[in-house]
């Protein structure tokens, strides 16, 4: 089982970092690390991590500004990774980082890590098959902040 | 005759279940269950639906944040499975609840029974073939809320 | 010759009806049907017209809603039959109709019926061949409402 | 050497006769005339020319309206001739005018003459090579008003 | 080694200059220029610098207006280099300025003339393997201003 992490020097964050501490502490996958300058560059990356490197599943780390051409890149680089997932009929798993989603650089810290540890999680569930999630189906599951829960049946 | 069935663990109601139901109720059809993190994961499991499991329709079933970024996001699943199945030739009934539609909770909740269990129906309908549902062309019909009708010839 | 024709259950006018009209009236070509539910599923219906029922055009008619969301939807929708011309190298003649574009039930009826009988004309135009509407180049035409005509030379 | 010219009757100038005749005058190429309705319909029609007709490159004309709508329209439009110049691996010069560019049918008409001239002559420089316009690399050329000039080095 | 350089007449500024006096002071590359009217004409420019002129890497640099339709027009352009970066499973380094981020000529000059500079750099580095980046990953590397540095762990 092989995994891609992909990430970006424009983060001011070392997102995979923490999305790789979960990996090794959860399974032996090996791991291939593909480091680019922003985001726009990540699709192109995750494609070569599937073809050359033969990469199961890939994870693609990045932030983006709070400008709307910001917005509009990153809309660039996800509808790349659809793309490219198509291609490759393999999932990446997106842990963008929007830097407007945060009052201040604590906060920052805190969604990236937590969004970066959880879409680790997530990769390895992919992995085991199609139906290891469906338990959580409809359980409101958030990365980045804290799930709110399944609403009840009236 | 085989229908994929595609949901996420964001979503807080179990949408699928309320597809499913009506599957089992009015068909024979076998179901391929297949749960992801978020809509933006869908298009890559719609795929492998139709790929490795051999469906002939898929039902994707999500839900959608009330900010800007959400229906960014809701826009590049979208996309993916308009290429999904351009590639496969193959319908996927797209059943996305934007929690934006929603007063409450409940209000929340109908729709997204009300709007699983009609599209649920329009994917046996379309198995049927490509005039089963010509009876009804130009009704005004919704699904998640009720019909609007037509408008009468002047 | 055959000439698709797709439409959908969701508007809440029969323009495929009007189209049919002037297609039988100005034309012995083959018809095929093909309804969906909404404007997102017209184009794998269009590629399936394209491929399964060799049609040489398809003519792709639906309502758009007044919100944020249906503009969304229609751009999707547009999107996936850009791609399904490209892949088929022929014209999808799109007939979209937005709610907002109306006061009333009335001129959306009345918009409604133009535009899918002028462009059924246009379908019949370009069967013809490729300098078949030079002769109109420039005009100002419209569908839906009157033609503008040209500006003249100063 | 052959040149693809489309063109739509929305447009209320003739746009391509302005190219037209630039071609004629500044080279012996072989013009193929493609006329549309709309240009939504340009991408198919650039894509046969470069198929069928077997064009070298091709130069769309068009016109999009003033509304929110015909944004979005001439999004999906240069989106198609994207793809196809992917495809074909050949330019296609797009040459939209939007109708909210000018004050008065004058203007309007000004500027189309212009920037579908302007665009002819690009065309032409294009087929001879990738660096015929490198001597005006920099220069903040403008199609359909004055050339900007560039910035001296400070 | 072969890198492809396409820029554009409609920048003020010859961006490519720039980039091509770090590529020459910093490696031995082999260097291929291509020079097209505007921003839309870049995708098919380098997919040609990739097919037909066999090159590793391109660098793509063009200016954006300040208005709405010359966003549309940059997101365009960076969905044809998305789709081209997928077909050649190669980069293309997206060295865009847009007008409207700089207060005046001087400060457009410095932005187009740091952002060229250092992404010239990044192109060198990403020919030299995957992870020659990574030891600047999450550094909150800016091109066209100066770097906001990493945030540093709680």
């Amino acid at each position: 089982m092989k995994i891609g992490v992909a990430d970006t020097t424009f983060s001011n964050i070392n997102m995979a970092d923490f999305a790789i501490g979960i990996l090794k502490k959860n399974s032996k996958a090996e791991i291939e690390r593909y480091t680019v300058p922003g985001i726009k560059d990540l699709p192109v990356a995750c494609k070569i991590l599937f073809g050359k490197y033969r990469c199961d599943i890939v994870i693609a780390l990045g932030m983006a500004g709070p400008m709307p051409i910001d917005k509009q890149c990153s809309h660039e680089a996800s509808l790349g990774m659809q793309a490219v997932q198509l291609m490759a009929s393999k999932h990446i798993i997106e842990v963008f980082v929007h830097i407007d989603e945060a009052k201040n650089n604590k906060e920052l810290y805190d969604i990236a890590k937590n969004r970066s540890e959880k879409h680790a999680m997530n990769a390895l569930a992919l992995l085991k098959g199609k139906t290891e999630l469906s338990r959580f189906a409809g359980h409101g599951r958030r990365q980045g902040k804290n799930d709110i829960g399944p609403i009840k049946a009236r």
